[in-house]
């Protein structure tokens, strides 16, 4: 691994404390938000650059946990007020989840700004945020990165599509689940949907099921899907599809090599690091992972599937 | 292929007529049963000795199908009265269904009776039917059969827990779907569904999890999992489970080898035989598959999950 040329990664996204209840345990003040999960999980495998903000509650610990991860701050604001927090309650199959309650607080009035070390960054990432600020990135960016992926969620579906379909056009990976897939393209089957999405721009599609794994739409009309890891210990679920895209993204920087053959052990490198994520409340199982941890649950993923 | 030794293979189960509704199309007089589905989808691999009920309202084309794919019929009983019949009708997404109509006719005094010239049957399947009679059939053997596989549902689960739990410490295989699993073992966790199960009989536990594919607990903790092929042309899942059952139990039938391994690509037989079952309405899609066909199908399966 080591050998191979990292290309930065940039990363926008929530920063959040969050609240989290599941049907066995529970746990507030629960550091979370997609771009620290992206972050987190992208570490083990290369250098991520981060873009939120945050409130003064955010903890100093949480600060300190990006940093020994190799996770550059620069773009990290610091504003006065409360961070981003969100409360939610998980079902009995851990599957399906309550929102109990959302306090944007810092996060409503984000205007992202990249550090200027950022902008020449090939690998960009732009987390569930609202299409206009997913645009705005886009704008700051010294040149078109050479891979940009993107998440949303049904909320900017519904009130934010034509903005969304600007954003659409201009990236390379949609990285969202399989309702959204559904919503985005009024389909009822992810086949017609996915070749819909790719019409919009991007020229991959991944489709996140959460414990049923990942399915990937390509070009070429190469298709590509893996299981999820069955797992006896899944903590918390918050958290999960944001460290798929960071093992996916942080593999692919870390390569350099965008090629459907890579692509697709991008996806188990994205599954690899999501079922870390779930293991554990926050980035609990996802903090101080080395290499060798990483690849070794990665060669899980092969005794899983081989046949 | 064809320097194999094929095993004799059992299949106790429903014989239907079906009247089944989607979204975009219907049709009535629809041949199913897990017999029927079952048989069909083992026939490109191995031939079937077929045990069931059916009444002066089968229709002589799908007998004739069912011979010209190979099956052996003489433990069909042909029985005053009508077939067992179902009506259905699928929701939007294809993944879920209401009852609306069951007439069990004939099928409800059912007492399968086995022809001399399948008690030595190598491989037996026990299709979901009452477990007294799943206990009843395993007796009728001259011998202990190298490998049993057995389905049941819900119902059973709930109204004959004893006999079932009878019958699963006599078997090598259970092929349930997950909710099942979860509802059989009071258990919200697959993994720790899948350690109670093996602890009541079966060594090996394949969970059918239709769109999302199959999973597979074996001895020694192995634990293997595929994805389904997505699918643009989805016509009828009625009979999906019991065509895997199909593929699954026709592929060990057919090599007449029973390792870890095996089970794996048995599995994939399985997925596949299911693949095309969902295609279309009844045994449509099944009937007339060469193992060219078949084989083809198989390698699509290598091709969606290699990385």
């Amino acid at each position: 691994m080591s050998t191979q040329t990292t290309s930065k990664l940039v990363v926008v996204g929530s920063v959040a404390v969050d609240w989290v209840i599941t049907p066995t345990a529970e746990r507030q003040e629960s550091v979370g938000g997609a771009a620290v999960f992206f972050s987190m999980a992208a570490a083990p495998l290369t250098g991520v650059q981060l873009v939120g903000v945050i409130g003064h509650d955010f903890p100093g610990s949480a600060i300190a946990d990006l940093e020994a991860a190799g996770v550059d701050l620069s773009g990290l604001e610091r504003s006065d007020g409360l961070t981003f927090r969100w409360k939610g309650r998980y079902h009995e199959n851990m599957n399906s989840r309550d929102t109990l309650e959302t306090h944007l607080n810092v996060f409503e009035n984000f205007s992202p700004k990249l550090p200027a070390g950022y902008r020449d960054s090939d690998f960009l990432f732009l987390a569930n945020i609202q299409p206009s600020l997913q645009l705005d990135v886009l704008e700051q960016m010294a040149r078109r990165p050479r891979l940009v992926g993107l998440d949303t969620m049904n909320l900017w579906i519904d009130i934010a599509h034509d903005k969304l379909l600007e954003v659409l056009a201009r990236v390379d990976v949609l990285a969202i689940n399989q309702e959204e897939a559904l919503q985005l393209t009024a389909e009822t089957n992810l086949v017609r949907a996915a070749r819909k999405i790719r019409e919009l721009g991007p020229k991959t599609l991944v489709i996140k099921r959460g414990e049923y794994g990942a399915l990937c739409f390509g070009p070429g009309g190469d298709v590509f899907a893996t299981p999820a890891l069955p797992l006896e210990d899944v903590v918390d679920p918050t958290g999960a599809g944001d460290s798929f895209a960071g093992g996916f993204m942080g593999h692919l920087a870390r390569t350099g090599e965008i090629t459907g053959e890579n692509v697709r052990k991008a996806i188990i490198w994205g599954s690899t690091m999501a079922s870390y994520c779930v293991q554990g409340f926050s980035y609990d199982r996802l903090r101080g992972l080395s290499r060798e941890d990483v690849a070794r649950r990665y060669q899980q993923f092969v005794d899983l599937t081989s046949f």
